[in-house]
């Protein structure tokens, strides 16, 4: 887009294919998840659970989900979940993961991870970032959408992938999709007219009904180079500091350079920093997707994503086990109480007598009973521990 | 009533008066409370819980609320508790607890324990049978309906106190009261004109417009002699049986006596024993009382009996802590949740978030979340624990 269609056509030939493999992934791995309090925790977030009852954590399936189109996978954490991060993905070399000292929001982990990328292969290599904390049912239908999003990222666009919307929702932003991008490999490809706000109940049916929206789940792909060129027209002093670390990443200096550099690193995030500038300057596309993807906001998502009982004493409840915690197996009975929703770590029994559509959450120490009408409101529950110093249950 | 005025006369006058103490209480602590699982178990039976926060326990509370008339207080219980009981009141002596090898029903633990009051103390011996896993807010009331149902018991009734029905219960028996029996001391006394098992809802209406049936707690006064010439002259091998091992009691032929005589014992409950043919040959004689009772007959009683937090982390919700069994205190947040109640032993933190009239029952191995419309379906995931072998949790 930026590029002539024969440089772009050069650089193609010259970016590295990877046994077909279109992307470098990054994959930020932050947040706690405090809707999903007292699942997660400060030391066990979100992303570290297994929420789906699959058997792997968020953080594993989104790392098996990119496997057939990432050349190299990257994760960007805190430094307190290195460690947990290391165990959980054994197939991750230790130097794809970069652990931050301190969160600095998600355009410093994410362009500190590309200007790695870009280092350690070329900046013509095409990166694709994807949130470690996310489900999504038809990996088939990602895949499909991140290889057109390879595509027009090798064309120069910024290329975000936008999320069907099943539902008016309020909790996302939303991209608006204009014309096509008439890019070879990516026929499905948008330009985006611009990015919205988590929008009111009113505007988000408004959207719905032109068709032209799609939720944004934060996304994006595109090639390293682009990226940070992208950057540092648009926050200059955040892309040189983002760069100086990246020079020093795989040299002794990189622990110095951290400590010097990181904590005055801008927080901002992605979509402010390069997605909105950029879209209204037209360079940003989109790929749309209908993928079943969820971002387990709260307790209230797992009803859609972990599997009902179809018979046995739980019969018609969501039962989570362990949530990825090891730790006994559920021994739930109930009755009369269908959409029910338990997740437990303890193994205790459990009885729901006449309570449907009520969501349990037992741990050790800690035991949280709503409905999901109210599931959003754990985030409150949190931050009244918070302000009683109650670090323990955090 | 049984006999002439001048000889009941010379019978008060011998009767022990102990400090003006007009009964020998009893207290039959039996029955598991299967409704109030997970708190009761069959090792910490509902009699040994404290259900009402009130930092006692059932039984201890049925044991303070009788010390104004009690002369003497004798427990009757299974072998399996007496070491419980005995810990729980320090002040009742070792003797005065009475081991039953197996349950036998109400009859043969109370026919028992009057026959030893009998052979202690003398036939003429008022006593009075109170269950123990029973709860009475006014014991003002009480006591003065126990002095009343002494007073007739002197004058050789088999008196029952009748509970002022609040409410068209279909979950406890009805006593229909007759015309006043005219003892001194004894104002509110009315002739029994008969029991009725526990009535259909429309019965139950219709009883309590007439104005003329009570609850019936199955709190029987009478005096030793005239309950054991009863059981004598309607169930004359039961007597004979009792006779026999009260005989022995206080011997060193105590044991081989029980083992030999109490498992022929038959089970039959007072109710049918005694008060029923007895009432039906006009010798039952009711005093009524209004007194705030509750047999906590499951986890909906408790509403009404655990007084509700006025403010705090938990305003609005019923709070039973420990109930009796030490551990740590409650830890509860509740939002939105009015009229719920929590009960927990375990002090974890529970938050409870939109969840009105939810009713939580937390424990270190088993937790129960219901309604209080469901609450007396615990029983059946009882039974169902016991059908599958879990006996560790029974």
């Amino acid at each position: 887009m930026t590029d002539s269609p024969a440089s772009a056509e050069a650089r193609r030939a010259a970016a590295p294919t990877c046994q077909g493999k279109p992307i470098h992934a990054i994959i930020p791995a932050g947040g706690a998840g405090t809707r999903l309090w007292p699942l997660s925790r400060r030391e066990r977030p979100k992303f570290l659970l297994d929420l789906t009852g699959a058997g792997r954590t968020l953080l594993q399936g989104t790392v098996a989900r990119l496997e057939p189109v990432a050349a190299t996978t990257t994760i960007v954490t805190g430094a307190a979940h290195v460690e947990a991060v290391a165990a959980q993905l054994p197939g991750v070399p230790a130097e794809s993961i970069l652990a931050e000292p301190s969160p600095r929001d998600s355009m410093a982990a994410i362009g500190l991870a590309a200007a790695v990328i870009a280092r350690r292969h070329t900046p013509d290599a095409v990166v694709g970032s994807f949130a470690a904390d996310q489900v999504i049912a038809d990996e088939g239908a990602f895949v499909g959408a991140v290889r057109q999003a390879a595509a027009l990222a090798e064309d120069g666009w910024v290329v975000t992938i936008g999320i069907e919307a099943t539902h008016p929702s309020t909790a996302f932003g939303y991209i608006h999709a204009g014309g096509p991008t008439s890019v070879p490999g990516a026929p499905e490809g948008r330009v985006v007219l611009g990015f919205t706000e988590k929008p009111d109940a009113a505007t988000a049916a408004e959207y719905l009904a032109t068709g032209e929206y799609r939720w944004n789940a934060g996304m994006f792909v595109v090639r390293a180079g682009v990226l940070l060129d992208h950057l540092a027209a648009q926050r200059p002093e955040l892309a040189v500091g983002v760069e100086e670390i990246a020079a020093a990443w795989d040299t002794p200096e990189r622990e110095p350079v951290l400590e010097r550099v990181w904590p005055g690193l801008e927080r901002i995030a992605i979509d402010h920093a390069i997605a909105e500038p950029v879209a209204a300057a037209g360079g940003v596309a989109t790929v749309p997707a209908a993928m079943g993807w969820d971002d387990v906001g709260g307790f209230d998502a797992l009803s859609a994503i972990v599997p009902v009982e179809a018979e046995g004493s739980a019969e018609g409840v969501a039962v989570l086990d362990g949530a990825g915690q090891g730790g006994p197996a559920a021994d739930v009975e109930a009755v009369g109480s269908s959409g029910a929703i338990v997740a437990t770590t303890t193994g205790r029994r459990i009885v729901l007598l006449g309570v449907p559509g009520l969501i349990v959450v037992d741990t050790p120490d800690a035991l949280l009973v709503t409905m999901p009408e109210r599931a959003q409101d754990v985030k409150g529950a949190v931050d009244r521990l918070k302000q009683d110093g109650r670090t323990g249950l955090l």
